[in-house]
Order: C-alpha cells, then structure tokens, then sequence
C-alpha cells in the first residue's frame, strides 16, 4: 500500500493533513468516530470521511482547516520534529544519486527516528527492500512506529544492532550511511555493497569530510563526490518577489563513491575535474 | 524491468557506463558480438559480459576502462546532452515535493527528450503511469527512444498534442510542467488534477514566476512555494579540500502548488511565512 | 579626525567598544568620570583611560569585559539596530565598485539612520564629501547624530529635500539610491552625475529590478551590472569547521550602471555577457 | 593624487579605460601624441583628450570605443589578469572589516602582483601607511610598478623580506596576510600588531583555515569570524531577467581575528554564536 493511495476522497483510515488558519499541520489518520482536539476547535473526522481532497472544513469554533493528502516531503518534514533528521532538499538528490527506485535493495544505518527509511521505504517500493540499521533500541521503536503509521514498515528490515559487528548482507545495491563516523566501518561497507554498488553518506563537518575522503581513498573506492545543496526560498507574492530574509545555511555535506575491483592500486580518471559537473558540452 | 536490475555481473543485452581514462563516459548495451569504438581503442562487449560491475577492462590499445553499472543521475546527464534539460538536484527535489513514488499518477508536459520522463516513470514504477504530452513529433520520438532504451517506456504514456487543447485525463495525482508559458494552461491543469492534487513546474526567468503567481492566485490554488537549488562541488581531494572553482548559478525557479476547491473567495494561512520551511522547533 | 585614530591605549574621549561575557556589543565614549551601566556591574571609564586596546577589564560586581576599539563594521551593525540598514556585505562591495575612496565627492539619498553616510563620509575622507538628502527631518537627526558621534559629520553635507525636486549638484564623481522607486529619479541622476559616473542602488524585489532596468535603458545608462551578495559565516571550531546553520539570504539587489554621452541611440557590447564577469583567462 | 581623480574631461596623462564593441576593455594613460593599436584600429590619445568621460569616439576603422574613468574595481580586475589576485567581492568586505580607511597604517603580506595593495593604497590615502612585504624580487618589481601606474606608489612602502624573518612594524593597525602558511607566523602578526588590532586573512582549502583556527586560539586572538562571500551576476535584462547560468563558486575562506592582551588563559565570549551575525533584534 503506498503512503498516499490514489484516492480523490477520504477514505476511512487514511492519512490526513489538516493544516490551521495559523499554518499549523496535523497529520491524523482519519479513523471514524475519532477527532482532532486544538485550541481553534474540534474537527471530528467523520466530517472528513467522503470530503474530496483540498476542501475546506470547519472546526466546532468556525476555524477553517484544510483538508490536504500529504506528500512524502511534508511527512518527512513532520518527522524531523522528533529528532535531528534530514532535509527533503537532501534526501531527493540522495535518492537520485543512489539510484534508488522500484525493486532495489539498500542498506542503511542508523535508522534514527527513520525519516530518510520512510523514503527509501517509499521509493523502493513493495519488490524492494531497505535493510535498517540501529544501535539504539528506543530509536528504532520511535521509527518503527513512524514506519507502520505510513504502511511502509513491510518494505523494510530493521535491525538492532552496532555495525561495527558488520552487515549480513552481501550485493546490496545501494547502502547509506547517517553516522558520524562513516570511515570507522568502510572495510564493512565494501563487503556489503555489490562491486561497483553506490554508497553515500552525509557529514555536518568539513573535518569528517577530510577523513572519509581519505579513508575512500585507501578502500579504493572511486569516481568519489563531495557536495553540498542550498536551497532557498522566495516569498510567493507575485509584485513582491524577492527571497526569503533567512535561510537554512548548512544540513551536512553529501559525499557518494562507487565501490570499485582490484587487486592492485588504481588510477581513477582526474576525480577532481570541474568538468564532471558540467552537461553543457557534449564531449 | 528496472532500468538497472539487482545484477553483480554485467549479463547479456544490460546497460553498461564504461569510463575511460579521461573521465569520457559511455553508455551502451551489453549485445553479445557487439563493440566499442573509442580513439583510445576497441572495447569487445563479450569480454565484459560475465564480469563483476565495478571492474576494470582494457580496450585493444590497452586502454584501461571503469565498468559501472549506471545510475539514474548518470543517465539523467547524459540524456541532457542532446538538448536542454533538467538537472539532477532540481529532479530529485521535484520528485520528493510532488510525491512521486511507485503506483502514482502523474502527467508532464512537454515530454522534452525525455529526462524528467525517465526520472517519472523509474520513480513511479510498473503499478503507476507517467501520461507526457508533447506537440513536437521529433522531440517525442527521441524521448521514446531513450525510454525504450531503458526498458521504462511501458511506464509511460506518450501524447502528441499541444496542451493549449487540454488533457485527456482526470484526477491525477501530480502535473508537471516544463513549458514556457505555464501561466496559459491553469485551467486544463485545474482540470486534470484531483482535488487537493500536486502541481509543479520550473521557470528560468523571474519574469514568468510573476506571472505564473498571479496566475495561480486568480485560480485559487494554494500552499504555494517558489525556490531555486544551489548545488555546489568540493574537490574530493583529502587535504585540500575546498569548492570547486565555478559552479552552475542558476537552471530555474521550482514552483509548487496545491489544487484547492472552492466556490467562493479562499484566505489561504499567512503563505509567505518564512516558519513554514522553518521545523528546527515543535509549534 | 578618523573614526579610530591610530592610537594604541585608550585616550580621554575616544570611542571604545565594550564586548561582555555574553557577547554583547556596547559603544561609548571614553569620557572622564563617566561610567556604563550594565546588568554585570558597572564599567567605570576612568578605570578605562590609559589601557591598551585589547585589555580585559572589570565592572564593579567582578565581570570580564573585552576593550576594543570599533572598526567600521562593528559600529555599521550597531548603527543597524535602530533601523533597517545595510550590511557590511552589500556596503564593502558599494564602495569598491562605486569608486568611493578619499577625495571622492558622491551624492546618496536617502540618509537614513546614516549607516551607507558613515560608511560614504569615512571612505572619503576629509577631502572628498559626501552629500547626503533626506525628505524627513526626524531621520536626518539621527544620522546627524550617528555621524556626529563619530566625527565624520564634517565630511557630509546633509540636505533635506524630497529628490523628486532634484540635485543641487552637477559633475558629482558618484551616485547612490536607497530609495523604493529610484526609477521615478533618473533624469535627476543623470543631471547630477558627471558624465561617465558612477550610479549604484539597492532594491529588495526582482519587480523593483525590472522596472529600474528598463528606465536605465531608456536613459542610455550603459555597462550595467546586477547582481547580489551572499556571506556564508562558519562556527570557528578548528575541529568542527562547519557553516552556521542558519544565514541571511537576502538584503537586496545590487544595481550598479553608468552614464553615458550621447545625441542618438546606443548600441553597448554584450552586456549580458557572463564573460564580464569571469577573469581568468587574459582576452 | 587619486586613482581618478574628479575630472570630468579627458586631462592629458589621466588613466583611460577604452571599452570595445566586443567588451575588451583597455587601459591606457591619455599620453598626447600616443595611440593604442587594436585589431578594430587605432584610436589616437589626442583625439580623447579634452573629451568629457562616458563619450564613444572612433577608431581609425570606424569601431567604437566607450571612454570611461576607470574605477577601483576595473582596475583591480585587471591587474588580475597578470596572475592570481583577489576579488572585489573579497577586497571589500576585507576592507570594511579590517578598517582600512584614511589615515591608517596596514601591513600586508605578499604583495603578489599588488592588488590588493592597490586597494589598501587608495583606501588609507596619502595621510594613511601600507607597508607591504614580497620575497619575490620579480612580484615586487610587478606591483610597484602597477602601483606607478596608478599614482598610488607614494602610499606604500615596498619591503622585499621573507615574513619568517618578523616585520619590522609594531603598533600597526591592521595586518593582512595572503599567504598559505599564515599560521606559521602568528607570532611575528602579535608583535607587529598594536593590541586589539584587526588581523585577516585569505586562504583556499578548509585545511588550512583549520590549522589557523588552531594557531589563532593558542596565541590567544579573540572574536574570530571565518566566512565566505558568494556573488551572483543577473543577466540585466528587464524582461527576462534572470542569474547568469554559472558563476565563481569559490575564491577564498576570510578568516579574521583580534589581537588580545593577556597574561593568562582567555575564556572568550561565545565566539560560535550565530547571534554574533544576525542583527535584527536589539539585545
């Protein structure tokens, strides 16, 4: 079952975001009988039931909320409540990077409070599989549940334990780490990744960056990426156009590799080339 | 069939990204009997057939070649080189915003040569549809073509059709549009979406987010947000880490929108908040 | 007399910047017998008089206060509490591309609380001059006042007069607006400017852009620039280098043009060129 | 004498800036009787001479020339074509942040191809000192006589000496080090400058801003910021206005520090504050 099935009215139980006068969102799931309490008023669900998405409905206090199907990126965001987790911006370019999609196998590690496991989750699908890692059992109970709320918990296998004891998995596609010390486990990462496999990691300091290059480097991992996305919003006002005055200014830097054969030292094509990022030419 | 099946050797007839050691990239078909020609030598496919992806292979000249088994992103660049099209950071994002993921329902226009396609319908997978309207009849064709040769195109349904005539479909759950104009089509698109549905596109001058605002604002939709990605490059070398020296400023504004019914005159939540892409606190 | 003289120890009557434990910033001047009051105790200044700059003193109730003395950014972002002013990034980047250096005259309206006037007057120095107009009496108090403080009063000429009734100058080496609608001005501008001068301003919103733009076409303004600035500030923690989370993405857009001769219609080079602005490789 | 002096015509021996119709922009002295040999023609000085600036005149070909006074960010520019110099974006805000204005006295070190000495020279005036040491006989050489050019020379003393050796200077101002090895000479940056002096400086990769940060806080220098400017160009076009498509995506980190008094260990103010930088809210 996906995160937001195709429907075009609410069906009982499905998930609901209802978003206040004031911008506030609630994510409910839309049992009948049940109800939303907030300090604008009740909405009692069976009010919801059989509505078409983007209405608008009222409170007991006259409050309009509306009525919205949530996206992956807003549910994603409503988990980052809980816990330090990661930004859509980054997860997105993740995905894409990873090549992440219908039918593929990924390890990741740790779970944490399991928003970047709802979209691997999600983007694998019901013929994939994520394999989540977690050392800390009440995290991977807080994703868990994150999981079985959105129905992806039958697309992934969580796993409690300290990966320094290694992965079980052999020929994974794609394996992601979100820890801060990804160059302690490499030697793990490259018996888990099939050759040639994506692996990815994001790190908040430039000095965890400078050790995993160099760990990469003696793993002879390969066509090795370091970078960042900034993402920047304007005010969505059609004759006052300009950018939001602030902005998020750091998530983590991003770093993939390719884990790469050989049984002698390699010599990769000039990794550091500025072309490699630049489409304009045909070359 | 996923564009790059869960494979740890390079089988008959699959995708291939060879890398040569100027960091020029192919990509071709795996076809027993086949070859490459390169001016650094002749690859044979029949001496990649059968080898571990991640290996390294020689050409007749001795040239040493990268065998990777290519991902979205790579091929979503390499796409790119035969017309203007879309960038990785700004596709994964779109995907996650509109909630793109498998058994969704999305309509693009236009098709383009086909590189938010390929993205579309590898997210979407075989229990969802990517509808793609396009008026050039050669520019549909070549984006066949590349999702043919991706074993995507069954994903997609292919439309020759200016959209001025408006969509065929109804209550679909996401719309894209990558087209100049975006602001002459609202009401076809109000149309084909579902109540509540998810519409984006990308504009790469000021000039258009204007008028597409105000456009949007006329036919009530709302949650509207415009942002611009920056992905920015390290030089991946250990201990001289640091930017690259330029970078790609600008592909284009990304404008999400929410479809919202409604008979009378809407009062959306203070839009322009800057709290609302703020979630370091609980409210 | 300069803002900070060279002076290596405090002097009876200089400006002094008090940094508390806490980090905040107070300017006085260092007058005998006086005293600053703080939630920390009390600061008395002839306990001041005669330390080297850089000392640590204490208030009365035992708290390190750090004794530094201003530079030009330090008293720009205290000017900038009692409005809004500009930055220390767009005003640095002004300065250089306006010409503003001693011996300098250059117009600026409006004055403001005086933050672009104390930076203008201080560049120019005693032998340049700034003038400076202002439509409401109450702003050019203040900025009256700021500069006062700073001795840099005699260097402007302070004028108060709604631009719409145009310059007193002619020949003026520079021009600066921060001003809403500096496109309601240029014929004024161009009046005032010497010919080949240079015109500057800062504008919040695209539309203001647009709208300037296409008013300095009309008047044969030529070699224009637009462009913006950000400063991305880093925690300095030498191992956990990393950019602050958050920054400010926007002040405003910076315009700068220049005034050129002519009896008939101009053709300028490529303006739009990026070449301009790329200067690596010698033409 | 200034760079440009406030003439609003052509003076015999008065520095030009003559801009082609394809943007090639030379710089020449209006010597009576010269010319200047270009591939569109010659265009003779005694044909400028006497013009007033922002005129177009003709060479011998008939190609137009714009006459422009040039101003301090052209030159710069310029000058960096002879090697690897500083950028606008950065000298300004080094300025504003160092203090540099008339009167003052500023070490610098090396003095490369002097352009930054150029916009020291011109900024601290003929009240106001750059001292400015080069190891490189050739680098000097280049510098003072860029420095004649502009008539700045008089504003700077030259001083060919490796830094290792100490500055000869105490009690200076400001001190700025484009150097890669800062760190090796915090204690010759102490002693040369006066206590709470402005010290900065430039640097390429995050390992070296590293190893500074590190010198910095064992030599007790205080208020430490590290930063770096990011400036996008626009296309000033006011119909399809839009970034230019690439950009400079990094020069340099700005690294900049306080020199602070003390016998003993110093507990700072909390440096890593972001409120240091945000300046919306009085405290």
């Amino acid at each position: 079952m996906a995160i937001t099935p195709s429907s075009t009215t609410v069906h009982p139980g499905e998930l609901v975001q209802l978003v206040s006068p004031s911008n506030k969102i609630y994510f409910v799931r839309a049992i009948p009988g049940g109800d939303l309490q907030t300090h604008r008023g009740v909405v009692r669900f069976d009010d919801l039931i059989g509505l078409p998405w983007g209405s608008q409905i009222f409170s007991h206090l006259g409050s309009t909320f509306f009525l919205l199907q949530p996206g992956l990126a807003d549910i994603i965001k409503e988990t980052r409540r809980n816990t330090q987790i990661m930004y859509p911006k980054d997860i997105g370019f993740i995905l894409m990077t990873l090549n992440i999609g219908p039918g593929v196998r990924v390890i990741e590690a740790g779970t944490g409070s399991g928003a970047m496991t709802t979209a691997l989750a999600w983007a694998v699908g019901t013929t994939g599989k994520v394999i989540s890692y977690e050392a800390r059992p009440e995290m991977q109970n807080l994703a868990r549940k994150n999981l079985d709320r959105l129905d992806l918990a039958s697309n992934v296998e969580f796993k409690l334990r300290d990966i320094a004891e290694g992965f079980d998995e052999q020929n994974v596609d794609s394996l992601f780490l979100d820890l801060p010390n990804p160059y302690d486990y490499m030697a793990h990462v490259q018996r888990a990744l099939k050759p040639g496999g994506f692996f990815g990691c994001i790190l908040p300091t430039f000095n965890q960056v400078e050790k995993l290059l160099l760990t990469l480097y003696q793993y002879q991992f390969g066509f090795t990426d370091v970078c960042e996305i900034l993402l920047r919003y304007y005010k969505p006002v059609h004759n006052r156009l300009r950018p939001t005055d602030r902005m998020v200014a750091h998530t983590g830097y991003l770093i993939f590799s390719r884990s790469i054969l050989s049984n002698e030292k390699i010599t990769f094509p000039q990794e550091d080339s500025e072309a490699n990022h630049e489409f304009n030419q045909p070359d």
